[in-house]
């Protein structure tokens, strides 16, 4: 297929029906109605207006979330935020889901479309901001301004291939691309094509100032360590891009490059996992020669990035209590449906290690050392072999481990220490009483239970990015 | 033991008696006789003299060496060494052997005495050198001359200590002080005790410069990089202790130490080693949990140092083929008695490792070696997982492994490839095609066969110095 073919595809299926428009434009209107007429029996200034995506036009077909912010005074006091809520809790007539990031917002769902509403503070000036969510309408307002309407189709595709390759959504789950920045993206590249054939050739660091806010490179790494860098323009104060992964910002240079070389529906609609039977998959797992540990455990009750957060500083302490243990982690990755399971992966390079471990001890040069550690380790239950003297002239011992299997250690640590010494997530530490350590193909049973967490090890086991692969 | 009554005793063994030096003098009597009257059949030219610890009266009781030297002027041609050589065969009555260092000498045995006839020059000016043997009378007449009576024990003692604690010799075997270094750390430190009270306290690089040639120790240590630098007083472009490794002279530096601490007799005279049986053995083996790979071959015959030095190198060769090829090397060492068998040990942290392993590519900042890489590796039969993209921005493939096994590996290239290009030595690599490899307790025969084998296979697993071990 050729590029332009591709992309007509493409626009075809992500940009809204006039239909779809219509009912849209329905559905926010009586959201607004609703609450503007109830809470006007409470409060007295106060704006209600949608955001995000449906307020800038570049929203795609089949999306159906409604962001509506509650605008107050910005001498609203922050304790009337609470009152603001409960106010439109009383208004609407569905069940709700109050949740708390930096301040609280309640969601709900309506005629198949979910709503977020969030109050904020009216700000005139972003260096006054009161609240994170107060610069919103301040971007809402320079997309709608500067967005040519040939360009918010650029937009959609934009978002439409970050999605299709993995990396769209700022929240720490993904790390990828907000929808903001997808549209700054495309305002500053004057349109998709021109972006993804740029960015093929970006370096890590790369740096976009579209209001040219900063004299200087040099002045902007200073400010935002990031992988890319990309000024607000509403406010200079801010990197865009701060939440995009060295590694996504990857996938999108690497994946930008390959849609020119092979340009493909793949890459804005990737095709479904591979079905493999379960015995296929492990045998898949047993050719590898590897051992793997898996770590199950109910999901904390959070919000999705505490829940992330919680996982990932969760996964990378355990690989280095594993690693400091002398066991050879040769990959890790991590699963949750976020609601029942947590399941994390330690692919390790050896079933067990050996007994015996080497201990350094000081050079010859220092005598007191020296008599400390040959008086410790001679005639020592648990030495092996030595002291001794090596080629470094340094002094040697050789000891019993105390542990020679990777389960044995973390069955130790998991189900008596201090979870969060260990470096533990506080939620994830809560859940470990019941954990639960599958070896190898005691997974078996967890894989015919559960067909997300197949599809997500099946994933795991093939790796391959679908838009590098050929065929179809 | 106290210090004093401890080299009390040492010195009573060590000793020449009256009776002993009596028999020396009249076999070195004799023997300078039979070849200074041999010899002038043929030559006008020339003196037979002793060398060595006889010359210097520094021999320990028991010794049954004797160094004879053939001084032949200076302008001597070369090729004529040969024919002095020729004529000592013609003159003695026993079997002999040639060998051949920098130049001839001739080895014997009469009486039990072990005796080594070496031809040199005469030189007056050591600058002038015709052969590194040419330096030997000098040494001879400068310890001859600065040696007191008294230090002559003190002599005895230091050449009994680094005997003991298995540091003695210059030989490439050993890596340790040679009998002259030894005679001059006496007369530098003016005594045992001293010397030893001084050496707990080196660095490694200490210097010594008895006749002050050098200024500062920068000079010194820009000719000489040697862990001890001891620089000879007839002639100042030579460090004496060239020859001891950094691990002979830690362990001279930490045994020193250990020996004001707990005076032993040990130290000069190390207990045998501890009688265990073969199961005891293989069972110390299997406790580690490491896995040995023995491999035995033929000695190379040729002279020890040759013998020693393609040794040390294969043994490096081979670990470094193993650890680039990912088995990891817990430890290492080789035995031969440079007759008949050298067998090598590798202990191996792991049987197997793993048939998958990681392959690293470019960063996805190299957009044309991104495409090399990707389309090298994408449906590759060799590859288990991705290519993918890491958490640096860097391509990875997961890719089968040649060997998993570290005796395949070896197998493999032992007895196909061209051995001297992995780094064997020539006289090493021609014994491959003879060599067996032995795994764990496959060692079994081996050790039954040969008690020499099982006492250093013994000392392997137990490591540490005798002179360390506590009780008597």
């Amino acid at each position: 297929m050729s590029v332009k073919s591709v992309l007509r595809d493409v626009l075809r299926k992500l940009t809204p029906t006039e239909s779809e428009r219509q009912d849209m434009q329905l559905q926010v209107k009586k959201i607004i109605d609703v609450l503007t007429t109830g809470l006007k029996k409470s409060f007295s200034d106060f704006e209600v207006q949608v955001e995000g995506s449906i307020a800038k036009d570049t929203w795609l077909s089949n999306n159906r979330e409604i962001d509506i912010f509650i605008l107050l005074p910005l001498e609203t006091p922050r304790k009337l935020l609470k009152d603001v809520i409960n106010a439109v809790k009383q208004v609407i007539s569905v069940p709700w889901v109050e949740r708390y990031a930096e301040h609280p917002f309640l969601e709900f769902s309506i005629n198949e479309y979910k709503v977020e509403v969030v109050p904020c503070f009216k700000v005139r000036n972003l260096k006054k901001l009161k609240s994170a969510v107060d610069r919103t309408p301040f971007h809402t307002q320079y997309v709608k301004t500067h967005l040519t309407p040939q360009l918010r189709d650029d937009v959609r595709l934009l978002k439409g291939f970050t999605n299709g390759i993995g990396v769209y959504g700022a929240e720490l789950k993904v790390g990828g691309f907000s929808g903001y920045l997808c549209e700054l993206l495309i305002l500053a590249y004057n349109g998709f094509l021109n972006l993804l054939q740029e960015a093929a050739s970006w370096k890590h660091g790369h740096i976009i100032d579209i209001k040219t806010h900063y004299k200087n490179a040099y002045e902007l790494r200073k400010l935002f360590d990031s992988p890319l860098i990309v000024v607000d323009p509403v406010d200079n104060s801010r990197n865009v891009a701060s939440a995009l992964t060295l590694k996504n910002l990857s996938i999108f240079i690497a994946a930008a490059g390959e849609f020119f070389r092979t340009p493909h529906l793949h890459f804005f609609f990737p095709p479904t996992t591979p079905m493999l039977s379960i015995s296929e998959v492990l045998s898949k797992m047993n050719s590898r020669g590897t051992h793997f540990l898996f770590l199950a455990f109910p999901a904390p009750s959070v919000v999705s990035d505490i829940l992330w957060g919680q996982l990932y500083k969760s996964v990378s302490a355990l690989r280095t209590l594993l690693e400091s243990n002398d066991f050879q982690v040769f990959r890790t990755d991590m699963w949750t449906d976020e609601q029942t399971l947590v399941v994390m992966i330690f692919e390790l390079e050896h079933k067990t290690i050996p007994y015996v471990t080497k201990r350094s001890g000081p050079p010859v040069t220092l005598p007191q050392h020296t008599t400390n550690f040959t008086s410790k380790y001679i005639e020592n239950e648990n030495t092996l072999s030595g002291p001794y003297i090596d080629e470094d002239g340094k002094w040697i011992v050789e000891t019993k481990r105390s542990f020679t299997k990777a389960e044995d250690l973390l069955a130790k640590n998991l189900f008596s220490n201090d979870l969060e010494e260990i470096g533990l997530g506080k939620y994830v530490a809560m859940e470990m009483p019941s954990a639960k350590i599958y070896m190898d193909t005691e997974i078996e049973s967890l894989l015919n239970e559960n067909q997300v967490f197949l599809d997500f090890f099946i994933e795991y086991l093939i790796k391959t990015p679908k838009w590098l692969m050929k065929s179809s």
